[in-house]
């Protein structure tokens, strides 16, 4: 039994994670940090992380930036290993980052959800097997209408991933519109497909001769990242001091 | 019963309509038309069109240009009406069909396959539905690594009947990565996915808020043409001279 | 621009309404009804229907059973459309709904989202096509891990949608397991799949000869039906006393 | 490269192997076995493996159970690695198989094809990540309207391979119209769809909290085997005697 503290516990994500952790027998919330207290915790809710009573195991962090530094000083003064959610750190919270996972293990991901980290590991996997049998690979992502980059962030990031099994040989292709040509074959395609309000959809195609694989990825809300940052929790306890991020959760398994 | 000479049977597709029709109990290929005798034909084979001693009802030509304007003096010579599927006929043959259909009945459609023309008429209506309560439409093909053009035509023609739908007034997108804003709202987004030898799949995306409708066609081979032009030759006996395509066969039924 | 009263304005549907409202045009809500005050509302709201003073053209309903029968009064006594969303209603209530629409056009359907609505005529249209042409029909639903039946009963209404076209002839199968032998050509395959928290997913297969047509319905969230109820309210307003359906909102398009 | 012996090699898979190997740098084809020769081969046809002159590296076989103990005998006596294609082998052949890979490497397996040896590994690995998350597995295959039993053996492997990353502690469920009840956790639902002449479909669902990963293998036509059998060849020379599956060569890569 993993018990948690949960810093930020009632902004969107830290009641979605509350949810989880009550479903779930393998961990337990024992305290939140919340300066907001309109709701009705089954947990006790702390001002602030230095105010918690409760023993606990590892804390898991969906909070704001202003609340970083003391957190990861409280983590280090405690010796309390954390999951930190919040984005959009500065450059000095990064360096303090990197000061505090040399006394206590700190876990950060630039996606926190299961799945798509789990993406990654498949398809670098699927790479090496197909990319060596002539499969060429394309990936297409689905996205809402008010999303101003295109591919998404994620959609490159696989690639990468791809690329990375193929000695970063192969360039990318986001359009053949212009051209009029056979396929090269060290190219990964990527298109973006814009629609009403999917919340996001990556799928990574593996096409040989006669026969395709394909590995996709559907989100169906942000949640999604909660499900990981419990993962996370239950992982990081007992582990030695450090900087970890969401693939050594999964590769663990 | 309707009774059938294929012209040019023992070419690729000649043999699979051939096969087709063995299946089919309300058609039968009575004649062949083929200079190549090498195969063990269940039905009598013969050099020219102009041989053939058998009653039959209508003529399936998947030949060659060589031979297109023998048959159509052949068919208004004769009042036989004809499914006419080879490709790549010159202007003065176009000028030939033109004529040839004044008198007789002659079917000629860009795609013959049953599924990609019912396609049209499904996007079409579900575009009537769909564009007026603000879903956005996207198109995805997949086709073989070999294919030099892209988008597909049959991917440009689903655009077309989409936005035929919507007074044209809608932009075609090919590729998002060089521009950074929210999707416009009359827009069509096209992807084309190459890859492997995938055949020809075609994808039309619905996307609205909280729901997203799909329809899509895979082609598994070429052979989807061959029962199209088995349906078109049901379709056409007894109908009046003129030129006709496989979306009338469709909404016939 | 069509002025509706929404009752039952502060449940859950209610808001969500209220929110696609206010980025529709062509629709206001001029006031709303409700027992429960504790939402900033856009409009004024009242405790009942019958206290409204705002002009208005049409009612949308998301409210609860003890709330249709006065309602129902309410509209024939003002002469006024209603959309009847609110579901479990009693026989009484039924006759009820029945008496009503005698004098005034009330609109009520099994489901309300307009995708769902227009896979079933997608579904019969092309059912007429391919059945004819030796297609099998499959049909594919996806739902969360705590729905009690199976299949769901939107995928026997899509299954009857198809039948409807074949004379219903055609046999339902659940399950394959059991038996070893060739697919009867008159079943349609009915699978069910159940797993995390999948809102809903149904697929309909056409499978013919080298060829796949697939129309697809996602649902991401249960707001789909607050589409659906906007839609119709659009239409309803000018129609003759009667019972109205979805199909017939999306038939008029 | 890699010189190899086509044993069966103007059957049909021989020729497509013949095909994949004429446009593949690494390996050649310096010799075929097969009774018919009505084909013009690119190399020397023999009627037995005994009178083969060239020198070569590994056989493919592709022929029939009457060549099969010929083959082995032939193998061990000249020291010759080979991958068995031949199904339908008797109890007596298996044995001879167990006797001949003592003395030389031997490569036999269930599904020659690269892509569903794969799919297995990558189920393997999702389901160690994602079981212990709380993932609902289902497994969705289709395949033609004449195919027998249901579901295929390749969906039960994916399904053991699966359980056996659970202990083996999980159920299979071919249907679920039968019972009205919440999804048990333990459970693996396999759902098989049948029509038109899909050549194989199989799908693989992870459905989590707000996500779903899908893995999923389609086969255009069964030349997919072809593919497999040569990259099986090129693994196969200079290792050590022993029974090899096509999960080495790919864990190989």
């Amino acid at each position: 039994m993993t018990r948690v503290v949960m810093h930020g516990c009632n902004g969107h994500m830290g009641r979605v994670i509350t949810d989880i952790c009550a479903a779930d027998a393998d961990v337990e919330i024992v305290a939140g940090v919340d300066k907001f207290k309109g709701i009705d915790n089954s947990y006790p809710v702390y001002d602030s992380i230095a105010e918690v009573k409760e023993d606990f195991d590892a804390i898991i962090d969906f909070s704001n930036v202003a609340a970083i530094d003391g957190l990861l000083d409280y983590c280090v003064a405690n010796n309390k290993p954390v999951i930190l959610c919040t984005t959009g750190l500065t450059d000095d919270m990064l360096k303090h980052v990197d000061e505090a996972c040399k006394s206590v293990p700190v876990l950060r991901s630039a996606n926190m959800s299961l799945g798509i980290n789990t993406l990654f590991d498949l398809c670098k996997k699927a790479t090496q097997v197909f990319a060596d049998a002539g499969f060429d690979i394309e990936i297409v992502e689905k996205h809402h209408n008010q999303k101003l980059d295109a591919p998404s962030g994620t959609a490159l990031a696989l690639a990468d991933a791809c690329n990375e099994a193929l000695n970063n040989e192969y360039e990318y292709c986001y359009g053949r519109a212009d051209r009029r040509e056979k396929r090269p074959v060290k190219e990964i395609g990527i298109s973006a497909v814009r629609g009403g309000n999917i919340v996001g959809e990556h799928e990574v195609i593996f096409a040989g001769l006669d026969e395709v694989i394909t590995i996709k990825h559907t989100a169906y809300s942000k949640s999604v990242f909660a499900k990981g940052a419990v993962e996370a929790a239950k992982y990081i306890v007992g582990q030695p001091a450090g900087l970890y991020d969401m693939k050594k959760v999964i590769s663990n398994k």
